[in-house]
């Protein structure tokens, strides 16, 4: 007996991420790409009006909005905490969900690659990343563990939890075919791997791997009024989980000069220079190299 | 006596287009690097509510509205409209302008470089496209000849026309440090020029260059709902001022499927990819080569 039988894919849940939007629409042209033996597969536009607008949310950002609390919140009205509570329904409820598992489909204009992010060690999903990045050498797994019920990720409605594919550099508001290409294999490769699971087979067995663990959100430098002062390095630009050590050049000022690394401690870099985090002056993410283990075969767990 | 008295450097005329918004933020603080000994340098901010908004424009792109008789029409109302008449008083009128030169900072998604963009052959312009190529060697000569009362880009607004300093590849809501340092770098060659010709010295002598000329935006393939169908091919992607050969890919559909260029003729692409442009469903710019003549001695014409 199955032990996946529903899977959603999710796409649009930043609205000006085109590439999971038309992913989706080529898949209702093209069911049998995304269609296995022994699951179903639903196609899910999440946020259609942020899409319309072509910005990355109306009101808040539509992927931090799936805690349970917030979630069972009727004061939060906005309209991503609204879409979070439909999509809530139509997934869920998170409590006890209708749906197993959730590929969520994204892209960063960061120069991150291929990234496989997951926020849970169920063997399931690390299981799937570790089968996607046999498949895809060039995938870094991004992992940063948080309680299902506390997860404000859109995957974390599953029931089994999901998983977001994360790819970039491409600008907001496009899609490159690079990047829709890579996307779309490796949501291919997810699916193949449920149905292996599904199938009682062993796609990967226990082992570690390296992967890396979000740190801190790390602000660009600002004046007294609240402008931003400062820019990504240009020797940082692009150099995402490479390493940062102290003294490093981590900024680059409006006049040019430069502000080093003074932590103490050797750092990596994720989401550098991401748009979609200007607003609120985010520079980059500081990330830490862990080792990520998959501590039972996915296929008996 | 100086043939050039005020010089105006504008920036954020596409709201999301931060560089030149931030050059501005930067040469308030440190005048002395865009002062001159014999003309004055202003600094604008020309669309404040689309920057603030972090977006290309609010009703409409601001820098198709400096015809003449759109600055002259009262029915053209949208804020862009009303912008473009705020910016025509500060700097104008069009017919005889206070302002004697416009450089106006841009950036674009595509992997264009360090473009010169200039819609005259007037020697004083063509011989500043000159001169920042021969300091900036990597940078393409960009032109469109208009006649100026005719041009509705907002450098058209200046006595002597202007020049756009167009600079990619960076996404849209945010900052590159170099694309940031090489905007910066032209601003000071476009300055230095216009000081060595009020000196009445040739910084740059009557001669023939290679540039590229506007010949037509080319849509995205679209289905009947009007939605687009395709997208850049991976194979030209970044690959502005590169040739396009007749059989050449052009598109990808989404099902990854090949587009040919169909057409006859050898062309050149540029904007390729541009965000701005996909709300038109606009994939590219088709170019020709063209040669630029600088006809006289702009010290001397």
């Amino acid at each position: 007996m199955s032990r996946i039988k529903k899977v959603a894919i999710t796409g649009g849940t930043h609205g000006n991420e085109l590439t999971g939007v038309h992913l989706l629409k080529h898949w209702r042209e093209a069911p049998e790409e995304v269609s296995r033996t022994n699951f179903a597969t639903e196609l899910h536009l999440a946020n259609p009006q942020a899409n319309k607008a072509n910005r990355r949310y109306i009101d808040q950002d539509l992927n931090r909005q799936f805690k349970i609390q917030d979630l069972n919140n009727p004061c939060l009205s906005g309209y991503e905490h609204s879409r979070a509570k439909v999509i809530n329904t139509l997934l869920g409820p998170k409590e006890n969900p209708r749906v197993d598992f959730i590929i969520d489909l994204h892209t960063t204009t960061a120069n991150m690659g291929m990234t496989l992010i997951f926020n849970t060690d169920d063997p399931l999903v690390v299981g799937m990343a570790f089968y996607v990045q046999d498949k895809m050498p060039e995938a870094t797994l991004f992992f940063d563990p948080v309680e299902r019920l506390e997860d404000s990720f859109l995957t974390s409605t599953a029931r089994f939890n999901g998983f977001l594919i994360e790819v970039g550099a491409v600008p907001q508001g496009l899609l490159r075919a690079d990047v829709y290409q890579s996307t779309r294999e490796a949501t291919k490769h997810c699916l193949d791997y449920l149905e292996l699971i599904n199938q009682g087979e062993s796609p990967v067995k226990p082992q570690v791997r390296e992967g890396y663990r979000f740190i801190e959100k790390v602000k660009l430098p600002e004046n007294e009024q609240g402008e931003i002062t400062a820019m990504v390095h240009p020797n940082l630009q692009d150099q995402d989980y490479q390493p940062i050590n102290p003294g490093d050049p981590l900024f680059m000022k409006l006049d040019g000069t430069t502000i080093p690394y003074q932590g103490k401690d050797k750092v990596y870099g994720a989401f550098i220079n991401e748009a979609a985090y200007y607003d609120a002056h985010v520079g980059l993410s500081f990330m830490e190299k862990v080792e990520v283990s998959l501590k039972n075969d996915p296929a008996n767990d």
